[in-house]
């Protein structure tokens, strides 16, 4: 169709939508999704790009790509808005170059050279960001430091099961090398396919399992990291009370304090026992009861996920018109039948009707299989000019039955004004004892040269409905950019000079993705 | 005996040791522990104290306590070394006043007078430091700032099952106020009965189950902190990937970047289903390598226990001259079979020998009242001239063994050169899939005088072969100032930077508990 797949396109040159492929999945989007489908976008070809605006040392230059497309690629991430820019030729934040250090010296140079040279450098992994973390916006020029060379297992420790990874490893490259070891990380985001076990620490990333180990913070013993004034490396350690965790300062600092380069992770075998069953609730209030319950009575579904009506319906979970809860057990050791047996017990006890129950072979596998493949079926939505995105919060279980009407209510709102239209759908996709994270996805029609307006409108509504309700601005997607007026307004005031503190203190020249999380100055 | 014992002692006034409770325990402490007993000390009066050297404004005299033997107590915490020097009348480190809050305005006016008059303040919950969280060193004057007053709970949420408490609150009174609502915290440290949620809070404090939601850090949902430039408060949240996480830089911070005012904590139900089980093990190494199958088979005995054979024999747990492994297992809603059938499985393949097992009433309860009841027993012995005193640290299992053996063997020299002999044992109180805690106990006769220089000198062979064997320097004890020369060492030196820059933003007239954690400058 162009040659812009590779800037904008989720997989390999294989994976581009061709005209046939959109043309016969146009008619059962419009029947499932309600929403009028068009004309397939034809994608704009690469805008010129300006000259690189920053003069690399000589001795950098085996790392450094001028490329057009490359420079495109790592201007943009993954979100709703970085495809239609990118689709519609809209490349205005293209970084200078893109740097591939090839072994941490090479990233202590480049930090080294950037520093003293005060070019802004931002880290990259996959490119898989949906809230603008890797876009070098409002910078007179910028260097993409991408971390994909520094990839493979370093070192596994069959003992104390944990693995060395180098952070530009990808996903499925850290289940290839775990494999022989009868190991793995059991970590599962959307973007597993495409995004680095840095990026997931930096991001504060979490897998598709509902319960437990979840987050990557959990599976993290250590962090070795380059920043601007040294090299971090924390202790390798099952846990430690000496001091606030340096670990935890920087999961979640998204590249601005320093350049994660290594990290051993927890792993484990796969689990022997499975068990998977469907249930229905009246409404999505009554599942979010029934859930609530579960995990306050101790039980750690591998899976529990509550789809409201609408979602079930379109993803065909459950067509009966009631909310879906998808649960799943797994066990390495003891058989599982007293716990799901306690479990759909406490669900029909709740008023809840079980669908379906029972051992599962590799059923799971294959939703895992198509909730990573979501973003492909994604971009041929967009192709087909729908506006769809998704956002996601967490809560307390008694703020959560309002957060959801009214993130619901204002979103709808701000579709129908903006939009003239649009559904909105709510899944929880990761549940705690005091309470859980829920989901949205959008669908609406775009209007062809403004959608990018259009859905800016509509996540102002969703941020603001959020902040309202007593959520977080993000339980897993980061703050990146996009997130920063809520992020400013969530965190308390104290900690916000703490962090830009940190930050004068390593990165005194402010040359780490500038913008994220911290404001200059 | 003598008027100190408010000074030093664990409990009330009725707690003090007798000379006739002595004179009974002294025989059967020689014949267990094999540690010489000595005619019991006489505790010295409390020294003169200086006069406070510190000008408080008369807005703030409602809260202050000259009282020398208020003074005195919080100068100290409950290490062997602060017992003892409090025992002979060496009180060389009282701070000049005790300032009791009794509102967060109290506290906020108490941080802005010091913060203006340049006078340190030391953060005091319950006074229970073992590692010189409290005590004022190398200052020339200090106030201690006592937050029990701010005790009790705010607010109790019965759905998202959370709880608000203030910050000087003590255990049994947290259990106390959760009672009518059919919910406990679940959290017992061995201080329960004397230290503060505060406290739980700024030291990274963990309770005694073995497994899962064991530490504080797992237990809260948000904190309330003044520091000296603001109020910090975090939003209450099951979980979120916004930035690095507020909660965990104050979690750790042992009263340097502000002071705890109050937390919302995760609470629960009592379990309904329990059992325990005590199995054998032919030497420590096995029982660990069955310890370790367990965890990693994803087993999460609320109790896994791994003691030595010569603790055993000490405690009366196993006396066959093996090692003994103690497990518990706790359930709310599913019954506890299969889990239980599973763990004595493996512990069988494993080569261990079950020695009972079975559903269990109040056992277990029985053993936390006897684990909470230890520190009595413990000040019994110094006054009996036995040197007493504990260590611990965490590592991962492929470094386990052998750290256990280094440690071993550079406290046992120790004690040979130091004391003339002595008794090390050691038992894991808390695992992981990746590794675990070993905690240290060491029994060793104390000579009048040089009791102090004596273990200062066996701790420095503890916390070398800590380090050097890959482990850290504390697990749930803190850092305090007794633990600053490893703590230094262990850290990464980027985040030690990072940490100073976070206390001079946040503590700008370096008033808040100068020498823990960070040095001054």
């Amino acid at each position: 169709m162009s040659g812009t797949y590779a800037v904008w396109g989720w997989g390999g040159p294989e994976d581009e939508p061709s005209a046939a492929d959109l043309a016969s999945l146009a008619p059962f989007v419009a029947e499932t999704t309600g929403i009028p489908v068009q004309a397939p976008f034809r994608p704009r070809p690469l805008p010129e790009l300006p000259p690189p605006r920053a003069d690399l040392p000589s001795s950098l230059a085996p790392l450094c790509s001028t490329d057009p497309a490359d420079r495109a690629r790592h201007g943009i991430g993954r979100s709703y808005r970085d495809l239609v820019r990118a689709i519609r030729g809209e490349l205005t934040h293209a970084p200078d170059l893109v740097l591939r250090p090839r072994d941490e010296q090479d990233v202590v140079d480049v930090l080294d050279w950037a520093g003293s040279a005060g070019v802004p450098l931002v880290p990259y992994g996959g490119g898989t960001s949906v809230v603008g973390g890797v876009e070098p916006v409002g910078l007179e020029r910028a260097v993409s430091l991408d971390l994909q060379r520094l990839s493979g297992v370093v070192e596994v420790d069959p003992i104390s099961r944990a693995v060395r990874l180098r952070a530009g490893t990808l996903g499925p490259a850290v289940e290839e090398a775990l494999k022989p070891h009868g190991l793995t990380l059991r970590f599962y985001p959307q973007s597993f396919e495409r995004s680095t076990v840095g990026g997931w620490v930096a991001t504060r990333a979490a897998g598709h399992f509902s319960t437990r180990q979840t987050h990557i913070d959990d599976l993290v013993e250590s962090v070795r990291a380059v920043t601007p004034t040294g090299v971090w490396e924390s202790r390798r350690l099952p846990a430690s009370g000496a001091g606030p965790s340096p670990d935890r300062m920087l999961l979640g600092s998204e590249g601005t304090l320093g350049v994660v380069t290594e990290t051993w992770l927890r792993a484990q075998p796969r689990p022997v026992h499975r068990w998977s069953a469907t249930v229905a609730a009246a409404d999505f209030t009554a599942g979010a009861d029934a859930v609530r319950l579960l995990l306050q009575s101790g039980l750690t579904p591998a899976t529990c996920r509550l789809v409201d009506a609408g979602e079930s319906a379109l993803t065909g979970t459950l067509t009966t018109g009631e909310a879906a809860l998808v649960l799943g057990f797994e066990s390495l050791a003891a058989p599982l039948d007293q716990e799901t047996a306690s479990a759909l017990a406490l669900c029909q006890d709740a008023g809840l009707r079980v669908v379906e129950a029972g051992p599962r072979g590799t059923s799971g596998e294959a939703w895992r299989s198509t909730f990573v493949r979501a973003p492909y079926l994604r971009e041929q939505l967009i192709l087909l000019g729908v506006l769809v995105e998704t956002f996601e919060t967490a809560v307390t279980w008694d703020l959560l039955p309002r957060l959801v009407v009214q993130v619901t209510a204002a979103v709808t709102d701000a579709l129908v004004a903006v939009c003239g239209g649009g559904r909105v759908t709510c899944r929880l996709t990761h549940v705690y004892p005091d309470g859980a994270a829920p989901y949205f996805t959008v669908f609406a029609p775009g209007r062809r040269g403004v959608e990018v307006a259009q859905w800016d409108e509509v996540k102002v509504a969703a941020g603001e409905a959020i902040l309202a309700s007593g959520g977080t601005i993000t339980h897993h997607h980061a703050v990146g950019r996009d997130h920063r007026p809520w992020y400013d307004r969530q965190r308390p005031d104290p900690f916000a000079r703490a962090l830009g503190a940190v930050k004068r203190e390593l990165d005194p020249t402010g040359v780490l993705n500038p913008g994220v999380l911290i404001s200059a100055g």
